[in-house]
Parts: C-alpha cells; sequence; structure tokens
C-alpha cells in the first residue's frame, strides 16, 4: 500500500508484500525471458536450447510463487490466525489450494 | 535440417517446429500472462488471485515445453536414430536430460 | 499438544495429525504401489504401463504432502501466529522452505 | 529381451532395461522409504520432517521415471524409428503423453 487511499475494492491494495520492487524486477525478468523463448521459436534455435530456457522460465516462476506465498501467510494468514474463528480456518484451507495448484 | 545444409550458425535454423504459429502465439499469450502478473503485483491485487495466475502459466509454459519435446524426438531423434551409432546414443542423452530439468 | 505436554523426546507425538488413519492408509496404499512398480520393472513390464504408475504413485505421494502441510499451517503455525513475536516467524520460514521442496 | 523367448503376452518381458539390478534396487530403498515415511506418521513425528521425508522420496521416484524413459527412448523408440512409419510416429506421441504425465 503506497499511499493512504481508503480501499473499496474487495481484492485490491492488499499491501502484504514488504518487498514489492524485489518481485517487480523479478517479474520483468520472466517477461524478457518468455519474449526471448518467442524469439528462440522464431529464429528456430535448437529445440533443447529452448527447453533449457523454458526451465529456467518455469525456476523463476516458482520462486517468485513460493515468495508470494511466504508473504502471504506472513501476512494475511497470521492476521487471520491472531483473530482466530471460521476466518483463520477458512484462510488456511485458501493458502493449502494454492499450494496444491502449485505442487500439482 | 534433412536437407541442404548449408547451415554455418551452431544450432540456428533448425525448422524441425511443425506448426511454428501456434508456438509463437502461445508464447505471446504467455509474455502477456507475465506482464497480468507484474500488473497484479504492482496493483497489489490479492496474493491468492495473483498464484493462481502464475499456476495458469506454468502449465502454459510446461504445454510448451512437452509440445516442443515432441517436436524434438519426432524430427532430430528420429533422424539421428535413422542414422545410427554414437550420434544417436547421444541425442538421447541429451533429450534425456532436459525432459529431468522439466520433471525436475 | 495443547494439553499436558509430558513430552520429553523432540519433535515426537505431536499430536497435529486430525485423521491419522487416514494418512496411514494413504500411505500403506502407495507402499504397495512401489512393490507394485518393483514387481513390474523385475517382471520386465511395459516402460509406459510401469511410468503410468509412478505418475499415479507420485500424484498420490503429493496428496499426502498438502494435507500434511494443511494440518501443519491449521495447527502448529496457527498456534505460533496466536503467540506471536519470533516462534511465529521461524514457523512460516519453515512451512515455506518445505513447500519450496515440494514445488522444487 | 534377453532370450529367444516367443511372447506371447502383450506388454510382458520388455527386456529393454539395461541395468534391471539398479531399478529394483532403487524401488526396494523407495518402498522403505514409504514404510518410513507411515512410521513418522505413527509416531507422530514433526510435520515438517515428514515432508523433508516425501520431498526426497519423491525425488527418488522422479529419477526412477527418467531413468526408466531414457532406456525405453533408448531401445523401444529407436528400434520403432530404425523400422519407420506409423508405428515410429505412436511411439512418440506415447513417450510424450508419458512425458507429460511426468511434468505435470
Amino acid at each position: 500500500m503506497t499511499d493512504a487511499r481508503v480501499d473499496t475494492e474487495t481484492h485490491a491494495h492488499h499491501g502484504y508484500i514488504s518487498d514489492k520492487d524485489k518481485y517487480l524486477n523479478r517479474l520483468k525478468r520472466i517477461e524478457g525471458q518468455a519474449r526471448g523463448i518467442r524469439g528462440m521459436v522464431e529464429d528456430e534455435k535448437y529445440c533443447i536450447d529452448i527447453l533449457t530456457q523454458i526451465s529456467a522460465m518455469t525456476s523463476a516462476l516458482e520462486a517468485v510463487a513460493v515468495g508470494l506465498l511466504d508473504e502471504h501467510l506472513r501476512h494475511c494468514v497470521m492476521d487471520a490466525a491472531r483473530l482466530g474463528g471460521p476466518e483463520a480456518d477458512a484462510k488456511i484451507t485458501e493458502a493449502t489450494a494454492a499450494i496444491a495448484r502449485l505442487v500439482r
């Protein structure tokens, strides 16, 4: 949350990301990786080299996901835990579902 | 490249991708997903929603990888198999290493 | 363990698993899958069929992992969150590291 | 196929595994890991320690899968490639489907 805006939308400006610039930079780099891979396909580079780049990009993306999940647990879920009740339980269920999608 | 190999660059213009446009479109869409996810972090959208988008993007990327690997096996590896010898063996070793990186 | 902690061993009898029998049964089934796969290799069954069984076993194992992680977040991490302080932070760091190993 | 046996069963005794004992030993170890993890749940060991063991077991299983896939490509798929025709194509399609299940 960069400014003092009174949040009226749902799911917006949660302000839970402690190092937002780090994630923005990583995602910009991932976007560049996607563009680079597209260029490799365009130029018909050697398939195995393209796959190596895809593996690297997938790892970078997973690292972002794990980082964001850490922030989420540390802030949203912890806050809910301190309040307790069904809201806390619901937050865990939601987080577990997200983890299951990442683990597959 | 089965014909006239005037190719002087290493690993360039292999021409093994039978439906190049399909892959270029998919990768353009993946690039858009990366940009969208960056926008979500920028706007501090709800973390779980961002993670859902990252999972979708990872799946799209894995589908591209498996598709490219299929093309690679179908063309480069098959060609090498028909020629036989140590070259064929080396192609399999290389493909397996790429698969191991994807499977992790 | 919220009650009578006579526990003198480290990391033993944490009592956080709400449906222990479910996990024991699932793990017994996974053990049977491992044995079945070994039998398939012994009998030199068709490789693709063995790989299908390995994929099924991996999925079963991941489901157990996600289930145990859910229990862990719901009990240990929640308890730590309510207590707060560095202990709570350390629990999240530990959970995130475990998630990273699962996601890879 | 180590001997001249006329194979009458479908998908049996393919004899494509060059180092069968290595795979049998690895799978025996994986079975032991499954048994160990079940014991940890039975004894209610610390959840994070159980998850660490599950991650190790999943990695061991993936290594077996990649190894068997390598053997399969090296033998069955190569043989089909040398024969050529629709059979070769079908083998690649089948192998790719197996890889997709492993990559998820």
